[in-house]
Protein backbone atom coordinates (compact mmCIF):
# COMPACT_ATOMS: atom_id res chain seq x y z
CA UNK A 1 0.00 0.00 0.00
CA UNK A 2 2.60 2.56 -1.15
CA UNK A 3 0.16 4.84 -2.96
CA UNK A 4 -0.84 6.30 0.77
CA UNK A 5 2.86 7.06 1.77
CA UNK A 6 6.28 7.36 0.32
CA UNK A 7 9.23 6.03 1.82
CA UNK A 8 12.07 8.54 2.37
CA UNK A 9 15.17 8.80 4.59
CA UNK A 10 15.03 10.65 7.42
CA UNK A 11 17.50 11.87 10.14
CA UNK A 12 16.78 10.73 13.38
CA UNK A 13 18.28 12.81 16.23
CA UNK A 14 17.54 10.25 19.82
CA UNK A 15 19.49 12.74 21.90
CA UNK A 16 21.82 15.49 21.02
CA UNK A 17 24.36 13.93 19.68
CA UNK A 18 22.83 10.69 18.99
CA UNK A 19 21.57 10.39 15.60
CA UNK A 20 20.81 7.94 12.57
CA UNK A 21 19.70 7.32 8.89
CA UNK A 22 16.08 5.99 8.97
CA UNK A 23 13.56 4.96 6.22
CA UNK A 24 10.11 5.97 7.22
CA UNK A 25 6.60 6.28 5.46
CA UNK A 26 5.50 9.80 5.02
CA UNK A 27 2.00 10.01 4.07
CA UNK A 28 1.29 11.50 0.68
CA UNK A 29 -0.49 14.66 0.09
CA UNK A 30 -1.09 16.18 -3.60
CA UNK A 31 -3.23 19.28 -4.92
CA UNK A 32 -6.12 17.35 -6.97
CA UNK A 33 -8.22 19.91 -9.22
CA UNK A 34 -11.89 19.47 -9.47
CA UNK A 35 -13.28 20.64 -13.08
CA UNK A 36 -17.30 20.56 -13.13
CA UNK A 37 -18.43 20.77 -17.32
CA UNK A 38 -15.00 22.43 -18.14
CA UNK A 39 -14.79 24.71 -15.53
CA UNK A 40 -12.16 24.63 -12.53
CA UNK A 41 -13.89 23.97 -9.44
CA UNK A 42 -11.47 23.69 -6.51
CA UNK A 43 -8.22 22.03 -5.69
CA UNK A 44 -8.28 19.77 -2.61
CA UNK A 45 -5.19 19.01 -0.45
CA UNK A 46 -5.43 15.05 -0.08
CA UNK A 47 -3.69 12.06 -0.42
CA UNK A 48 -4.30 10.63 -3.30
CA UNK A 49 -6.18 7.42 -3.19
CA UNK A 50 -9.90 6.84 -4.06
CA UNK A 51 -10.09 9.98 -5.85
CA UNK A 52 -13.38 9.43 -7.97
CA UNK A 53 -15.18 8.63 -4.18
CA UNK A 54 -13.48 12.15 -3.04
CA UNK A 55 -15.09 14.09 -5.78
CA UNK A 56 -18.26 12.67 -5.81
CA UNK A 57 -18.25 12.73 -1.60
CA UNK A 58 -17.25 15.95 -2.06
CA UNK A 59 -19.90 17.41 -4.47
CA UNK A 60 -22.76 15.74 -2.85
CA UNK A 61 -21.41 17.54 0.81
CA UNK A 62 -21.18 20.45 -1.16
CA UNK A 63 -24.90 20.25 -2.38
CA UNK A 64 -23.49 20.10 -5.89
CA UNK A 65 -25.03 17.05 -6.41
CA UNK A 66 -27.75 14.99 -4.72
CA UNK A 67 -26.71 11.43 -5.77
CA UNK A 68 -24.40 9.76 -8.47
CA UNK A 69 -26.80 9.64 -10.99
CA UNK A 70 -25.91 13.61 -11.49
CA UNK A 71 -23.14 12.47 -12.58
CA UNK A 72 -22.73 11.79 -16.58
CA UNK A 73 -19.12 11.02 -16.35
CA UNK A 74 -15.95 11.92 -14.35
CA UNK A 75 -12.61 11.11 -15.20
CA UNK A 76 -9.71 11.20 -13.28
CA UNK A 77 -5.80 11.95 -14.35
CA UNK A 78 -4.23 11.23 -11.88
CA UNK A 79 -0.24 12.38 -12.38
CA UNK A 80 -1.34 15.62 -13.50
CA UNK A 81 -4.02 15.56 -10.16
CA UNK A 82 -7.19 16.73 -12.35
CA UNK A 83 -10.37 15.32 -11.90
CA UNK A 84 -13.27 16.34 -14.77
CA UNK A 85 -16.37 15.82 -14.01
CA UNK A 86 -19.55 16.32 -16.38
CA UNK A 87 -22.65 17.10 -14.41
CA UNK A 88 -26.28 16.31 -16.23
CA UNK A 89 -27.36 19.66 -15.13
CA UNK A 90 -24.72 22.10 -13.13
CA UNK A 91 -26.54 24.45 -11.25
CA UNK A 92 -24.29 27.45 -11.14
CA UNK A 93 -25.58 28.99 -8.14
CA UNK A 94 -23.89 26.19 -6.22
CA UNK A 95 -20.41 27.30 -7.32
CA UNK A 96 -21.46 31.20 -6.93
CA UNK A 97 -22.18 30.12 -3.09
CA UNK A 98 -19.34 28.10 -2.43
CA UNK A 99 -17.60 28.83 0.45
CA UNK A 100 -19.82 31.40 0.80
CA UNK A 101 -21.67 32.13 4.65
CA UNK A 102 -24.96 33.25 4.86
CA UNK A 103 -25.87 35.57 7.85
CA UNK A 104 -28.84 33.72 10.02
CA UNK A 105 -31.48 36.16 11.16
CA UNK A 106 -30.09 35.91 14.84
CA UNK A 107 -26.12 36.85 13.02
CA UNK A 108 -22.87 36.49 14.60
CA UNK A 109 -23.28 33.37 16.94
CA UNK A 110 -26.53 31.38 14.98
CA UNK A 111 -24.15 31.94 11.62
CA UNK A 112 -23.01 28.96 10.94
CA UNK A 113 -24.46 27.72 7.41
CA UNK A 114 -22.95 27.77 4.10
CA UNK A 115 -25.82 26.60 2.05
CA UNK A 116 -28.66 28.63 1.33
CA UNK A 117 -30.70 26.26 1.86
CA UNK A 118 -30.14 25.09 4.89
CA UNK A 119 -30.74 28.50 6.51
CA UNK A 120 -34.08 28.49 4.92
CA UNK A 121 -34.98 24.69 6.02
CA UNK A 122 -33.34 23.17 8.51
CA UNK A 123 -34.79 19.96 9.99
CA UNK A 124 -33.25 18.78 12.70
CA UNK A 125 -33.14 14.93 12.66
CA UNK A 126 -35.43 13.14 15.02
CA UNK A 127 -34.29 10.20 17.76
CA UNK A 128 -34.90 7.16 15.58
CA UNK A 129 -32.58 4.41 16.09
CA UNK A 130 -30.85 4.00 19.36
CA UNK A 131 -26.59 2.26 19.94
CA UNK A 132 -25.41 1.05 22.98
CA UNK A 133 -22.44 2.30 24.28
CA UNK A 134 -20.73 -0.54 24.30
CA UNK A 135 -21.08 -1.10 20.66
CA UNK A 136 -19.52 2.41 20.28
CA UNK A 137 -16.55 0.80 21.88
CA UNK A 138 -16.18 -2.02 19.89
CA UNK A 139 -16.73 -0.38 16.29
CA UNK A 140 -14.18 2.87 17.18
CA UNK A 141 -11.53 0.15 17.94
CA UNK A 142 -12.26 -1.82 15.21
CA UNK A 143 -11.99 1.40 12.82
CA UNK A 144 -8.90 2.18 14.86
CA UNK A 145 -7.30 -0.98 14.30
CA UNK A 146 -8.85 -1.86 10.65
CA UNK A 147 -5.76 -0.22 8.66
CA UNK A 148 -3.38 -1.98 6.05
CA UNK A 149 -1.68 1.88 6.44
CA UNK A 150 -0.58 2.47 9.75
CA UNK A 151 3.00 1.66 10.32
CA UNK A 152 5.34 4.48 10.75
CA UNK A 153 2.53 6.90 9.14
CA UNK A 154 0.23 6.29 11.37
CA UNK A 155 0.09 9.91 13.08
CA UNK A 156 -0.19 11.81 9.89
CA UNK A 157 -3.16 9.94 8.20
CA UNK A 158 -6.87 10.24 9.73
CA UNK A 159 -9.62 7.77 8.98
CA UNK A 160 -13.42 7.99 8.90
CA UNK A 161 -16.20 5.44 8.91
CA UNK A 162 -19.49 4.57 8.11
CA UNK A 163 -21.71 2.72 10.56
CA UNK A 164 -24.95 1.02 9.17
CA UNK A 165 -26.88 -1.72 11.23
CA UNK A 166 -24.07 -1.70 13.67
CA UNK A 167 -21.53 -2.78 10.98
CA UNK A 168 -18.91 -0.96 9.32
CA UNK A 169 -20.09 -0.33 6.34
CA UNK A 170 -16.60 1.18 5.21
CA UNK A 171 -13.62 2.76 5.70
CA UNK A 172 -11.54 5.21 3.93
CA UNK A 173 -7.83 7.33 5.17
CA UNK A 174 -6.81 10.71 4.39
CA UNK A 175 -4.23 13.22 5.41
CA UNK A 176 -6.99 15.37 5.29
CA UNK A 177 -10.29 14.60 7.86
CA UNK A 178 -12.70 16.19 5.58
CA UNK A 179 -11.34 14.39 2.72
CA UNK A 180 -11.98 10.98 4.93
CA UNK A 181 -14.93 12.10 5.45
CA UNK A 182 -15.95 12.93 1.79
CA UNK A 183 -14.37 9.56 0.63
CA UNK A 184 -16.62 7.53 2.52
CA UNK A 185 -19.70 9.39 1.74
CA UNK A 186 -18.72 9.04 -2.29
CA UNK A 187 -17.65 5.49 -1.78
CA UNK A 188 -21.76 4.84 -1.06
CA UNK A 189 -23.03 7.07 -3.79
CA UNK A 190 -20.82 5.49 -6.36
CA UNK A 191 -22.33 1.97 -5.44
CA UNK A 192 -25.68 3.64 -6.66
CA UNK A 193 -26.68 3.70 -2.83
CA UNK A 194 -28.98 5.64 -0.48
CA UNK A 195 -26.91 6.75 2.25
CA UNK A 196 -28.20 5.27 5.42
CA UNK A 197 -26.22 5.29 8.11
CA UNK A 198 -26.46 5.33 11.75
CA UNK A 199 -23.00 6.69 12.19
CA UNK A 200 -19.69 8.37 11.05
CA UNK A 201 -16.94 7.97 12.97
CA UNK A 202 -13.75 9.70 12.48
CA UNK A 203 -10.38 9.70 13.84
CA UNK A 204 -9.84 13.40 13.10
CA UNK A 205 -11.28 16.69 15.46
CA UNK A 206 -15.01 17.32 14.92
CA UNK A 207 -15.23 20.94 13.59
CA UNK A 208 -17.88 22.84 12.29
CA UNK A 209 -17.46 21.37 8.80
CA UNK A 210 -17.43 17.79 9.55
CA UNK A 211 -21.28 18.40 11.10
CA UNK A 212 -22.01 20.25 7.55
CA UNK A 213 -21.61 17.14 6.02
CA UNK A 214 -22.74 14.82 8.51
CA UNK A 215 -26.24 16.84 8.11
CA UNK A 216 -25.65 17.19 4.74
CA UNK A 217 -25.50 12.94 4.17
CA UNK A 218 -28.84 12.47 7.08
CA UNK A 219 -26.07 11.08 9.96
CA UNK A 220 -27.74 11.43 13.34
CA UNK A 221 -24.33 10.60 15.13
CA UNK A 222 -20.82 11.89 14.97
CA UNK A 223 -17.82 9.93 16.94
CA UNK A 224 -14.55 10.91 17.15
CA UNK A 225 -11.35 9.75 18.27
CA UNK A 226 -10.63 13.58 18.72
CA UNK A 227 -12.30 16.62 20.62
CA UNK A 228 -15.12 18.58 19.24
CA UNK A 229 -14.95 22.18 18.70
CA UNK A 230 -17.65 24.84 20.42
CA UNK A 231 -19.53 25.57 16.88
CA UNK A 232 -19.92 22.29 15.87
CA UNK A 233 -21.56 21.36 18.95
CA UNK A 234 -23.67 24.21 19.24
CA UNK A 235 -24.81 23.00 15.62
CA UNK A 236 -24.91 20.08 16.90
CA UNK A 237 -27.59 20.79 19.16
CA UNK A 238 -29.60 22.73 16.47
CA UNK A 239 -30.16 19.55 14.43
CA UNK A 240 -30.70 17.11 17.04
CA UNK A 241 -27.13 15.60 16.11
CA UNK A 242 -24.99 13.28 18.45
CA UNK A 243 -21.89 14.16 18.78
CA UNK A 244 -19.09 11.84 21.18
CA UNK A 245 -15.60 12.42 21.02
CA UNK A 246 -12.71 11.96 23.02
CA UNK A 247 -13.29 7.60 22.66
CA UNK A 248 -10.52 6.19 24.51
CA UNK A 249 -11.44 2.33 25.16
CA UNK A 250 -14.26 2.56 27.23
CA UNK A 251 -14.21 6.21 27.90
CA UNK A 252 -15.70 8.16 25.84
CA UNK A 253 -17.50 11.99 26.27
CA UNK A 254 -21.28 12.76 24.85
CA UNK A 255 -21.40 16.52 23.94
CA UNK A 256 -24.90 16.55 22.87
CA UNK A 257 -28.07 14.49 22.39
CA UNK A 258 -26.69 11.72 24.61
CA UNK A 259 -30.56 10.30 24.34
CA UNK A 260 -29.45 7.84 20.90
CA UNK A 261 -27.19 6.63 23.61
CA UNK A 262 -27.50 3.50 25.84
CA UNK A 263 -25.60 4.07 28.43
CA UNK B 1 -9.20 33.25 29.24
CA UNK B 2 -12.96 32.25 28.35
CA UNK B 3 -12.52 33.54 24.93
CA UNK B 4 -10.36 30.64 23.76
CA UNK B 5 -12.74 28.10 25.14
CA UNK B 6 -16.34 28.07 26.38
CA UNK B 7 -17.54 25.97 29.52
CA UNK B 8 -19.83 23.37 29.02
CA UNK B 9 -21.52 20.44 30.73
CA UNK B 10 -20.59 16.91 28.94
CA UNK B 11 -22.01 13.36 29.58
CA UNK B 12 -18.49 11.98 30.66
CA UNK B 13 -18.80 7.65 30.20
CA UNK B 14 -16.12 6.32 32.14
CA UNK B 15 -17.06 2.54 31.69
CA UNK B 16 -20.30 0.93 29.95
CA UNK B 17 -23.03 1.88 32.42
CA UNK B 18 -20.49 4.55 34.97
CA UNK B 19 -20.98 7.85 33.65
CA UNK B 20 -21.41 11.86 35.15
CA UNK B 21 -21.48 15.18 33.89
CA UNK B 22 -18.77 17.16 34.08
CA UNK B 23 -18.02 20.68 32.93
CA UNK B 24 -15.01 20.44 30.17
CA UNK B 25 -13.60 23.74 28.53
CA UNK B 26 -14.59 23.22 25.07
CA UNK B 27 -12.10 25.26 22.08
CA UNK B 28 -13.99 27.87 20.23
CA UNK B 29 -14.33 27.71 16.44
CA UNK B 30 -16.23 30.89 14.62
CA UNK B 31 -16.67 31.72 11.39
CA UNK B 32 -14.81 34.71 10.42
CA UNK B 33 -15.42 36.54 7.01
CA UNK B 34 -12.82 39.14 5.88
CA UNK B 35 -14.06 41.59 3.24
CA UNK B 36 -11.76 44.12 1.51
CA UNK B 37 -12.28 47.32 0.01
CA UNK B 38 -16.33 46.35 0.62
CA UNK B 39 -15.75 43.33 -1.28
CA UNK B 40 -16.14 39.37 0.52
CA UNK B 41 -12.73 37.69 0.67
CA UNK B 42 -12.94 34.52 2.16
CA UNK B 43 -14.20 33.21 5.45
CA UNK B 44 -12.17 31.07 7.80
CA UNK B 45 -13.16 29.37 10.85
CA UNK B 46 -10.98 30.16 13.61
CA UNK B 47 -11.18 30.60 17.65
CA UNK B 48 -11.90 34.47 17.43
CA UNK B 49 -8.79 36.24 19.17
CA UNK B 50 -6.08 38.15 17.60
CA UNK B 51 -8.17 38.69 14.80
CA UNK B 52 -6.45 42.24 13.03
CA UNK B 53 -3.07 39.65 13.31
CA UNK B 54 -5.00 36.71 11.85
CA UNK B 55 -6.27 38.52 9.25
CA UNK B 56 -3.32 40.33 8.42
CA UNK B 57 -1.33 37.48 8.74
CA UNK B 58 -3.59 36.11 5.87
CA UNK B 59 -3.35 38.41 3.39
CA UNK B 60 0.04 38.57 4.01
CA UNK B 61 0.49 34.84 3.34
CA UNK B 62 -1.72 35.06 0.30
CA UNK B 63 0.88 37.91 -0.98
CA UNK B 64 -2.48 40.42 -1.10
CA UNK B 65 -0.41 42.56 0.75
CA UNK B 66 3.26 42.77 1.75
CA UNK B 67 3.44 45.03 5.09
CA UNK B 68 1.26 46.49 7.22
CA UNK B 69 1.87 49.63 5.41
CA UNK B 70 -0.56 48.64 2.41
CA UNK B 71 -3.33 48.54 4.82
CA UNK B 72 -5.61 51.68 5.71
CA UNK B 73 -7.64 50.83 8.11
CA UNK B 74 -9.04 47.47 9.69
CA UNK B 75 -12.16 47.11 11.27
CA UNK B 76 -13.30 44.22 13.26
CA UNK B 77 -16.73 43.53 14.40
CA UNK B 78 -15.98 40.38 16.66
CA UNK B 79 -20.06 39.59 17.33
CA UNK B 80 -21.09 39.18 13.91
CA UNK B 81 -17.57 37.47 13.10
CA UNK B 82 -16.58 40.41 9.95
CA UNK B 83 -13.79 41.98 9.54
CA UNK B 84 -13.48 45.00 7.56
CA UNK B 85 -10.21 46.09 5.37
CA UNK B 86 -9.16 49.23 3.28
CA UNK B 87 -6.22 48.53 1.33
CA UNK B 88 -4.43 51.23 -0.27
CA UNK B 89 -4.25 49.33 -3.55
CA UNK B 90 -6.04 46.09 -3.71
CA UNK B 91 -4.37 44.38 -6.85
CA UNK B 92 -7.66 42.48 -7.94
CA UNK B 93 -5.03 40.12 -9.34
CA UNK B 94 -4.68 38.51 -5.90
CA UNK B 95 -8.62 37.53 -5.83
CA UNK B 96 -8.57 35.96 -8.97
CA UNK B 97 -5.86 33.86 -8.41
CA UNK B 98 -6.54 32.72 -4.69
CA UNK B 99 -6.81 29.68 -4.20
CA UNK B 100 -6.13 28.88 -7.96
CA UNK B 101 -3.59 26.19 -8.60
CA UNK B 102 -0.59 26.84 -11.04
CA UNK B 103 0.78 23.54 -13.45
CA UNK B 104 4.29 24.38 -13.56
CA UNK B 105 6.54 22.78 -16.28
CA UNK B 106 6.99 19.43 -14.90
CA UNK B 107 3.59 18.66 -14.55
CA UNK B 108 1.70 16.59 -11.97
CA UNK B 109 4.35 15.91 -9.71
CA UNK B 110 5.90 19.17 -9.43
CA UNK B 111 2.36 21.38 -8.93
CA UNK B 112 2.80 22.74 -5.69
CA UNK B 113 2.56 26.55 -5.68
CA UNK B 114 -0.66 28.75 -6.12
CA UNK B 115 1.40 32.08 -6.76
CA UNK B 116 1.69 32.99 -10.26
CA UNK B 117 5.09 34.82 -9.31
CA UNK B 118 6.57 31.81 -6.88
CA UNK B 119 6.03 29.54 -10.22
CA UNK B 120 8.19 32.12 -12.18
CA UNK B 121 10.54 33.17 -9.64
CA UNK B 122 11.30 30.32 -7.25
CA UNK B 123 14.52 31.70 -4.73
CA UNK B 124 15.45 28.65 -2.46
CA UNK B 125 16.93 29.97 1.04
CA UNK B 126 20.54 29.83 1.41
CA UNK B 127 21.84 28.53 4.71
CA UNK B 128 22.44 31.32 6.72
CA UNK B 129 22.50 30.60 10.65
CA UNK B 130 22.49 27.60 12.18
CA UNK B 131 21.05 26.24 14.95
CA UNK B 132 21.71 23.45 18.20
CA UNK B 133 19.25 20.86 17.98
CA UNK B 134 19.47 21.28 22.11
CA UNK B 135 18.33 24.60 21.44
CA UNK B 136 15.55 23.76 19.43
CA UNK B 137 14.51 20.88 21.88
CA UNK B 138 14.33 23.72 24.84
CA UNK B 139 12.10 25.98 22.59
CA UNK B 140 9.63 23.09 21.74
CA UNK B 141 9.35 22.60 25.31
CA UNK B 142 8.79 26.34 25.74
CA UNK B 143 6.13 26.69 23.46
CA UNK B 144 4.48 23.63 24.60
CA UNK B 145 4.09 24.54 28.05
CA UNK B 146 4.06 28.33 27.34
CA UNK B 147 0.00 28.49 27.30
CA UNK B 148 -2.51 30.18 29.44
CA UNK B 149 -5.42 28.12 27.58
CA UNK B 150 -4.25 24.91 28.35
CA UNK B 151 -6.15 22.71 30.61
CA UNK B 152 -9.34 20.50 29.82
CA UNK B 153 -9.67 22.68 25.84
CA UNK B 154 -5.50 21.15 24.93
CA UNK B 155 -6.15 18.45 22.52
CA UNK B 156 -8.36 21.28 20.22
CA UNK B 157 -5.85 24.24 20.23
CA UNK B 158 -3.40 24.45 18.41
CA UNK B 159 -0.32 26.76 18.66
CA UNK B 160 2.47 28.43 16.60
CA UNK B 161 5.63 30.68 17.73
CA UNK B 162 8.26 32.32 15.66
CA UNK B 163 11.66 32.27 17.34
CA UNK B 164 14.58 34.96 16.48
CA UNK B 165 18.10 34.57 17.76
CA UNK B 166 17.21 31.29 19.62
CA UNK B 167 14.30 33.35 21.79
CA UNK B 168 10.10 32.77 21.05
CA UNK B 169 9.10 36.26 19.97
CA UNK B 170 5.61 35.87 19.37
CA UNK B 171 3.56 32.62 20.32
CA UNK B 172 -0.55 32.20 18.88
CA UNK B 173 -3.29 29.71 19.48
CA UNK B 174 -6.23 28.83 17.16
CA UNK B 175 -8.43 25.64 16.87
CA UNK B 176 -6.44 25.07 13.19
CA UNK B 177 -2.85 25.19 12.52
CA UNK B 178 -2.81 27.61 9.69
CA UNK B 179 -5.09 30.50 11.97
CA UNK B 180 -2.23 29.95 14.60
CA UNK B 181 0.66 30.50 11.90
CA UNK B 182 -1.17 33.46 10.00
CA UNK B 183 -1.51 35.04 14.09
CA UNK B 184 2.12 34.96 14.34
CA UNK B 185 2.69 36.51 11.53
CA UNK B 186 0.33 39.16 11.36
CA UNK B 187 1.30 39.88 14.81
CA UNK B 188 4.75 41.18 13.68
CA UNK B 189 3.95 42.70 10.54
CA UNK B 190 1.12 44.90 12.73
CA UNK B 191 3.94 45.98 14.96
CA UNK B 192 5.42 47.50 11.82
CA UNK B 193 8.22 45.38 11.91
CA UNK B 194 10.00 42.91 8.99
CA UNK B 195 9.71 39.27 9.66
CA UNK B 196 13.14 38.56 10.51
CA UNK B 197 12.13 35.28 12.47
CA UNK B 198 14.59 31.87 12.09
CA UNK B 199 12.07 29.15 12.93
CA UNK B 200 8.35 28.49 13.02
CA UNK B 201 7.24 26.05 15.35
CA UNK B 202 3.80 24.24 15.14
CA UNK B 203 1.80 21.95 17.36
CA UNK B 204 0.14 20.63 14.44
CA UNK B 205 0.95 18.77 11.55
CA UNK B 206 3.35 20.05 8.75
CA UNK B 207 1.14 20.09 5.39
CA UNK B 208 2.70 22.05 2.23
CA UNK B 209 -0.11 25.12 2.90
CA UNK B 210 2.62 26.03 6.04
CA UNK B 211 5.59 25.49 4.39
CA UNK B 212 4.07 27.97 1.51
CA UNK B 213 3.44 30.64 4.66
CA UNK B 214 6.73 30.14 5.71
CA UNK B 215 8.31 30.66 2.02
CA UNK B 216 6.01 33.51 2.03
CA UNK B 217 7.75 35.16 5.17
CA UNK B 218 11.48 34.35 4.73
CA UNK B 219 10.95 31.85 7.42
CA UNK B 220 14.20 28.52 6.72
CA UNK B 221 13.06 26.35 9.43
CA UNK B 222 9.82 24.90 9.94
CA UNK B 223 9.58 22.72 13.40
CA UNK B 224 6.32 20.67 14.25
CA UNK B 225 5.80 18.29 17.29
CA UNK B 226 3.35 16.65 14.57
CA UNK B 227 4.70 14.90 11.24
CA UNK B 228 4.93 16.29 7.78
CA UNK B 229 3.54 15.33 4.72
CA UNK B 230 5.50 14.05 1.56
CA UNK B 231 4.24 17.45 -0.51
CA UNK B 232 5.26 19.84 2.08
CA UNK B 233 9.12 18.08 2.42
CA UNK B 234 9.25 17.97 -1.44
CA UNK B 235 8.67 21.53 -1.58
CA UNK B 236 11.10 22.15 1.43
CA UNK B 237 14.14 19.92 -0.24
CA UNK B 238 12.96 22.78 -3.73
CA UNK B 239 13.26 26.18 -0.99
CA UNK B 240 16.07 24.58 0.93
CA UNK B 241 14.04 24.88 3.89
CA UNK B 242 14.90 22.80 6.88
CA UNK B 243 11.55 20.62 8.20
CA UNK B 244 11.96 19.15 11.57
CA UNK B 245 9.32 16.98 13.24
CA UNK B 246 8.24 14.49 16.05
CA UNK B 247 10.07 16.30 18.01
CA UNK B 248 9.60 15.19 21.50
CA UNK B 249 11.88 15.25 24.12
CA UNK B 250 15.48 15.21 23.45
CA UNK B 251 13.80 13.30 19.78
CA UNK B 252 13.18 14.99 16.54
CA UNK B 253 12.98 13.55 13.17
CA UNK B 254 14.86 15.85 10.39
CA UNK B 255 13.07 15.62 6.80
CA UNK B 256 15.17 18.19 5.32
CA UNK B 257 18.47 20.35 5.09
CA UNK B 258 20.22 19.33 7.91
CA UNK B 259 22.95 21.27 7.26
CA UNK B 260 21.25 24.08 9.57
CA UNK B 261 21.11 21.82 12.19
CA UNK B 262 24.28 21.23 14.77
CA UNK B 263 23.57 17.84 15.80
Amino acid sequence: MIILAIFKKVLQVKESGVFTKKELRIVRENPITIYINGEEFVTLLCTPTHLKELAVGFLAAEKIITNANDIKEILVDKDKGLIWIELKVYRKIAKATYGKRYLTSGCGKGTVFYHLNDVMDIKPFPVVNKFEVETIFTLVKAVAKKTDEKGETAGGIHKAALVEDNKVQVIKSDVGRHNAVDKVFGSILLQNKEIKADMLITTGRISSEILTKSYAMGVPVVVSLSTPTALSIEIAENLNITVIGYVRGKKANIYSVPERIIL
